[in-house]
Formats: C-alpha cells, sequence, structure tokens
C-alpha cells in the first residue's frame, strides 16, 4: 500500500533490550494510538566481549520483527520508520542482523548514530511536554542514555553516553546483590562517564528538566502508589535507594508501584539517575510524555504546525470535540481577567493562570456525549485523554476542576499539581466565568471588577444589569450561596 | 443576532401544563442539547368553565417567557420556533396573553391547531427514532392527546383529541381519590373520545408502536426502576392502575420509580393509555425519543438528509467521533456474514442484525479517548450518549458489546434487550469480526465459512492461511482459548 495520504503512521525502535512498535491515526492534529506492541528481545544481552551479536539473539529479534511486519503491510512505507539504537550501533556482526531482519520486514532499518537518537529524542519531547524556556532532557535506555539541552523545537546540545540500564545492571550489580555498594561503584561509574560533558551543560543551563523511558516512568509509577507528587527530586532518588538496599537481592525488591517487569533494571537505572541529577546539580524532574517513538511518528507528520504545545493540544482537542472554540475562548479570557483583578499572590502558583486557561477552554468537552451529567463526562475524558505539555498530576487538576464547573459546588480534593487553596480558588473563577458568558456572546458578558480580601470575593456589575438579566441574576445569585456555603464568601454587588 | 448560518436553534414549547424550552447546537449532524428549561405553569388549570384565562395563570405565563426571552437574545430569529398548543387553543382571552407574550420574548408565538401538533409530533418522532414500516404514535399532552400514523417522515393519519392528562385529572379524579370506579370512569370517558377514530386507524394498521411525551416517560422510568424490560404492554398497565388503587389517594401514590412531579397526573394519564389500548388494540409500545419540540428543532434544519434514522446515527456518531468509517464498515460486513451463516435461528430476535451492525459500527469509538481502555471508554460513551433510533435497553447492550469486545472475554449481563444467549451469541462474533479485520482492510480480510452447532462454533481458514500470518493466528489462537473457557467452544481450522 502506498497511499501518501493514508493517516496511519508506524514507528519501529530496535533497542537493546525491547523492540517497540507504534502505530498511530492522525486524527485533527492529534496522534491516537491504534496498536503499541512490546516485545523483551534483550539484543544488548547476546553480545559478547568481542561485540559479537549470539546466534540466539538474532533469532530473537527477527522472531518479533516477523509479527511486526504483519502490521506493517497495510501502511504506506512513506509513514514507515524503523530505527536500531545501540545494540546494534556496536555489534560487529550487524549486518548480518540487518539483512535478514529488512528482508521481514520489507522496510529498511536504519541504524541511528547515538546523536541522531539524542535528537530524535529531544523532537518526542519537543512534541509532547509543554512549558517554557530551556529544556534538559534525560532519557536512560537499555545501551545508552542520551542527555539533551533545547528550547522549543531546537536541541542546542545533544549527547549520547555508552551506558544505559541493561549494560549497568550486568556490569555493577552482575551478582544481583544490592548493597551501599553496589550501588556506589554504578553511582561513581556513571558519573566517571559524564564527567566529560557536565561543565559544557552546566554552563549552557535549563529552566526545566524532564527525563523519558522506562526508569523515569516507574519513578513516577512508584511515587504515585505511595501518594508522593509527581516532581522527581535528589532526595526521593535517595530515598529509593535506601528501600532497594533493604530488599538486599533485586529478586527480592517489593517497591509499592515498582512492577515486576521493570524490576530486573530498576537499581541499574537509578543509579545512572542519582549520578545525572547529582553531576548536573538538577532541582527536580518531571515524566516526559514521549520520546524516540514520538519524535519517529511526529517527524513524519508535517502537519502540526503550531509548535507551543499546549496550545497546540488545546486546539487539537476543541476541534476533535466540536467545541465552540470561540465560546471557550471568552470563558478563558473572562477567567484571567478575574485572575489578575485578584492580584499575583491570590493563586501562588505560576502555572495557575494556564490551568485556568486550560479548563475554561475545555469546559463544555463533557457536552460531548450529554447535556445531564456534563461535568462528570468532562472529568472522565480529563482523566483518559491523552493531553501533551500537561503533566498527569495536572490533568487530574483539570478533571477535577471540570466536574463540578457548574450547578452543584464540590470542593476539590484528591489532586496534586496545585496546593488545595489554589486550586479552589481557580475552580470559583472558572465557575463565576462559565456564568457571566452564559450568553455565548462576548458582547453580552457584563463588565465587572472583582475585589479578592484572602477567600472573600466581591463581584461587582454594573447598576441595574441584574434587574434586566433575569436568567444570570439568578444564576449569580444561587452561585453566591454555594461558594459562601463552603465558607467561601461571595457577594455579588450592582 | 441574525446570522442564519448559527449553528444553535431554539424551540419553545407553551404546553398546558409546563412551558419549555430547548436550545441545541448542530453539531455533524447530530444535536446537541446545550439547555433545558422547563417550568410547571399549569396553564390550563388557569381556564374557568367559560374558557378564559385567569390573570394569574397569564402572570405565570408571562413571568417564565421572561426568563426565556433572555437565552433568545444571541440566537438568530431564523432559528427560533414558539409554539403554544391546547390550552391557549381553546382560550378565549388568548389575545390578550399573547400579546403581552410577544412583546416579552420579542418573536412570535404561534398558536398551532390539533392537527400541525399532531404533525410536528410525528417528525420530532420519525427523526428520533428507528425501525422500519407503519408507526403509531401516540403523545398524551396536559390538554389533548394526539395519534398519528405514518411511514418514514409521511404521516398518513393525524388526530388530536381534547383530553389530556390535567383535563382528565380535574374531570375524573377531581377528590385525588384513586378506585376501581375512578378508573373505569376515566378509561370509559377517553373511549367515548376515541371512538370516532378508532376504526379508519385500525383498517390503517401499523408495525411498531411508540409514545411521547410524560406518561409514558413515567411509565418507561417505573419499569426500569422495577426491573422489567422496556417494552410496555396492557398487562403491566393494568398491573399499575391495580398498584395505584392500593394506595388510594393520589397524594399516597409511592410507585417504585415514579418521581414526585410525575405522580399527580400518572393515574389521568395511565388511564387514557389504556383507553389508547384497549380501542385501537395495541400489542406493545416503546418511547419515543423525541415529539413536538423536536420535531420544531429538526424542522428547522435542513441537513438532515438521511432518512434512515439507525443509519443517520451511526455516520453522525462516526463523523463526530472521527471514526474510521471504513475499517468499521468492513467489521459490519463481516460480522453480518458470520452471523448468516449461522443460520437464521441461531439469534432469534429478528433485531439481531441490525444491533451487531451497529457494535460494530461504534467499535473503536473508545480510542477516541486512549488505546489502553478502549472497551471501558466505549462502553462509558454508549451508555451515554443519545443514539436516536435505539432505545433505551438496546443503547445498554451495544455498551455490554463493546466493553468486552477485544482483549478479556467477559460475558454479558445486566441488559435485557435480548436473551443473554442471544447477546452473547453477537458478542462472540463481534470478537472473531473484529480480529478477522485487524489489518484495517478488506483485501487482507481471509476467506473464513463459520459453522455453528448449538453453542459450538467452527472457523474454517484457507489452508496455510495461519501460517503466513502469525500475528493474526495468534490472535484467533487466544480468542479459541477464551471463548471456549467461557464454556463455549470455538475452534478454528485451517
Amino acid at each position: 500500500m502506498d497511499n501518501a495520504r493514508s493517516p496511519l503512521f508506524a514507528a519501529i525502535d530496535l533497542g537493546s533490550n525491547s523492540f517497540h512498535m507504534l502505530v498511530v491515526r492522525e486524527v485533527q492534529g492529534s496522534v491516537q494510538t491504534l496498536a503499541k506492541i512490546k516485545r523483551k528481545v534483550r539484543l544488548a544481552s547476546g553480545l559478547d566481549e568481542n561485540l559479537i551479536l549470539s546466534h540466539e539473539a538474532m533469532q530473537r529479534g527477527w522472531d518479533c520483527l516477523s509479527l511486526f511486519a504483519e502490521r506493517l503491510q497495510d501502511i504506506p512505507s512513506s509513514n514507515i520508520r524503523i530505527v536500531a539504537t545501540a545494540a546494534l550501533r556496536s555489534a560487529k556482526n550487524a549486518d548480518v542482523f540487518i539483512a535478514n531482519a529488512n528482508q521481514i520486514l520489507g522496510h529498511p532499518i536504519t541504524v541511528i548514530s547515538g546523536e541522531e537518537e539524542a535528537c530524535t529524542i529531544y523532537q518526542g519531547v519537543a512534541h509532547t511536554s509543554g512549558g517554557k524556556g530551556k529544556r534538559l532532557v534525560v532519557d536512560i535506555g537499555g545501551a545508552s542514555t542520551e542527555i539533551i539541552i533545547g528550547e522549543g523545537f531546537e536541541a542546542a546540545a545533544l549527547t549520547s553516553l555508552e551506558m544505559g540500564c541493561v549494560t549497568w545492571l550486568e556490569k555493577h550489580f552482575k551478582d544481583r546483590s544490592l548493597t551501599e555498594a553496589s550501588f556506589k561503584r554504578a553511582i561513581d561509574g556513571a558519573k566517571t562517564v559524564l564527567a566529560p560533558m557536565v561543565q559544557r551543560y552546566r554552563e549552557l543551563g535549563w529552566n526545566m528538566c524532564v527525563g523519558a523511558s522506562g526508569t523515569v516512568q516507574a519513578l513516577q509509577e512508584i511515587m504515585v502508589t505511595q501518594g508522593m507528587d509527581e516532581t522527581i527530586t535528589l532526595a526521593k532518588l535517595h530515598r529509593l535507594r535506601k528501600q532497594a538496599i533493604g530488599f538486599g537481592q533485586v529478586e527480592e525488591l517489593d517497591i509499592d508501584g515498582l512492577t515486576l517487569e521493570r524490576a530486573l533494571v530498576f537499581p541499574s537505572g537509578l543509579s545512572i539517575l542519582i549520578a545525572v541529577f547529582e553531576e548536573l546539580g538538577i532541582e527536580s524532574m518531571t515524566l516526559a510524555g514521549g520520546a524516540l517513538r514520538e519524535g519517529l511518528v511526529y517527524g513524519m507528520m508535517d502537519t502540526m504546525q503550531e509548535h507551543d504545545i499546549r496550545k497546540r493540544t488545546i486546539q487539537s482537542i476543541q476541534s476533535r470535540f466540536q467545541l465552540d472554540a470561540v465560546h471557550a475562548d471568552n470563558v478563558a479570557k473572562t477567567a484571567l481577567s478575574l485572575l489578575a483583578q485578584c492580584g499575583e499572590n491570590w493563586v501562588k502558583e505560576s502555572v495557575g493562570p494556564t490551568l485556568l486557561e486550560a479548563a475554561a477552554s475545555f469546559h463544555e468537552i463533557g457536552m460531548t456525549l450529554g447535556f445531564k451529567r456534563a461535568g462528570e463526562h468532562a472529568a472522565y475524558f480529563l482523566s483518559n485523554l491523552d493531553l501533551p505539555g500537561y503533566t498527569g498530576a495536572q490533568k487530574q487538576l483539570l478533571a477535577e476542576m471540570l466536574h463540578h464547573h457548574r450547578e452543584q459546588l464540590v470542593p476539590i480534593s484528591g489532586q496534586n499539581a496545585l496546593s488545595a487553596t489554589s486550586a479552589n480558588r481557580l475552580l470559583r473563577l472558572l465557575r463565576l466565568a462559565v456564568i457571566l458568558c452564559h450568553r455565548r456572546e462576548a458582547t453580552a458578558i457584563p463588565p465587572f471588577t472583582l475585589n479578592a480580601n484572602d477567600d472573600a470575593l466581591t463581584l461587582s456589575l454594573e447598576k441595574g444589569w441584574l434587574e434586566s438579566n433575569a436568567l444570570m441574576a439568578n444564576e449569580l445569585m444561587l452561585e453566591e450561596q454555594r461558594q459562601s456555603d463552603n465558607y467561601w464568601p461571595l457577594i455579588v454587588e450592582a
């Protein structure tokens, strides 16, 4: 099949630990996953000391690729990218493996350099993560670790290091014992590998740091399971290292939230990450929404024009669900104006306006399913949709805000993107904005001023306005009661 | 505002019991509700014996309309329909009420004749109900009852009778006592009103019967709450009549599933419905998806081309959620072919193929939210979406089928659209069709034959086919195990 306009795309990544296949469909500027297939081929473990790949390891790889091949048949070749990374970069007999693999797949495999890998990872992160300023990206693979600094879609520094969670496992945890000493050796070893790049990276600097791949994903799952917030810090990494040492052996690891599948390479990945944190002086890290495979997929699409990822996500979701973007924008502007009038410190976290804007942009999404329980539906959508540019905790907050954005007011709990005070203050403003815009016309929004005195809000409208707008007056009166009943005084005056 | 291309529409219905306002948005051939406002104005109860409307009743009406007026401001007048029915048809001083009401609304009210009302109700039903052949429609209002026979969008007979649940309440249950005698009087009275039209309607005949409006809606809610299936029969109506008599007084009515709001006019509406069932010889009735207000709204839209309502619903949902219609169609055709090969009696209910086709048409809807829990998402969507042409019980069955249409197999329970045997047989075929079409190309579906021997299925593919299609062979083998583990033997052979 060679229809260049097919919306189907596939990316295959022949990694040192696993082979992955990702099949997606492009839907109005969004990427919808159709299939994700992963096989633990463990190619790197089939490399001997002379860097010769064993026949058994190659056979495992070929078997996996013949499964993938079946799914590739119906995707145009211009929409397929297949890359191989560290294990095949270093194997001296890689050509033997590749020749047969190309036959099986019917598509050529490209062995990419470490720098190309880093560059593609950066694109995958840039297309799926929000925020402004310089970004430090860390991706710990099976046999290599990529570290990148970039801004927007431009990478300023690309580094690929020959250490990964599989190779570090074999080198420093060969006997599978978890001791202070084995961790120290693994961490110190990683620091030696990092040493040549540290100064350059520290000089370039960054405003935020994101991590990609299995190790960081595993950390995230552990933290969520254990009820911590989603930010990775050095203190948390050392706490987990100590927990791991307590179990003595890799096979005995029983950390809440750590899956069996990830356990084997967890101590080695953790050691590398600790070394990266300490050498570069990273304060905190969040999980990226994508990496290598996403970079391959987005690289094939030419329609991704909007480079502000959060804006792109908002536009794409509004278009996919046929939301009334003009009305949503009016609500967002009104909400932001309300927030601005409360003063800078009323919501302390700097991400506050961004989240309020997103909540307003999506606020009618639940009506897609039905008018009656639209808030509940919206929460269901936001909890489950993929929202590039927003972290997991931020998605959860947005879901909570939309659940009760109209009608009955239920205070927000069960989120950790913001303090509870800030989250509920944003909710109050969102609700007011929705009411003020209920006629769905920018010209019909009444002029207002909002005054905040700690939790007490006073909304002032023009004299006589309430009298001539009975329906909105009625809704504002109900809202006064609802907020005040929650010990959040609200006075509406005209 | 007078933008004729606005997607917003409003319909207002000044009924004898309540005034209703419906604001909708047209989204790719679907009607999305934005607001529903209802006020119990009880206009009919303000009519004296000389058919003069009291000033108090008029004032209640005007107050209600000034609330509605605020919402009308931003909708183009070409997209607004306002009609008044029985109470204002008969009030001798209706002009006094209307003149002031027109002022308040800023839009003209049309007092429609009984025949026009019947015609609009029929359009509302035709646009929201499925099924082929002649359709008998019964709508019991506050002060009139409309009975229509039609086919497709053409009404063949229109009747509007001067009896309704409010007038029958005042006439036959004035003292609010519920006795055999009061019910007999109410039913006999209704039969007298019905008499002149009975023969003509019996001669015209019909293939299915649907009921609209509050009384039928209340019956539906009672039956669902009490765990009965959704079909209204004369036996069930008499059972409810006896239950009601057991409570003695309207104020004491405490029937499971009957809301306080509907209780007052329930006995009178029930009496009229029993008379209609007995006089016309109706065997069973289901609830219509819409009536007067929906008829007004659809009447303003010129884009509703597709006149097969179920097909329109499938197309509209596929388009709204950007489903891959070609692929869905392949799965539907494959599923229907599997069903046909099982023989006519394998799924006894004649609606079986229709429901299998709908399930296949929507099967990827859950991927809209995410790949991982797509079955769960699909069930959530189907339970909550408005699906004109499918009844509530059918929607629930579709939700259950899609919940486990792939991966783990969980037998269907908790639906009453079909027998459990039939529902699970359809599920088995849907799952097989999804696997057989997994390459998403009509040309890649293997030729197959399916043989059914009671619950045992044998799927035969061409010799050698499985060997050259490892991924599908693997999925079919898993499916053999999953179905067979549920005591539903499945053999896949080639």
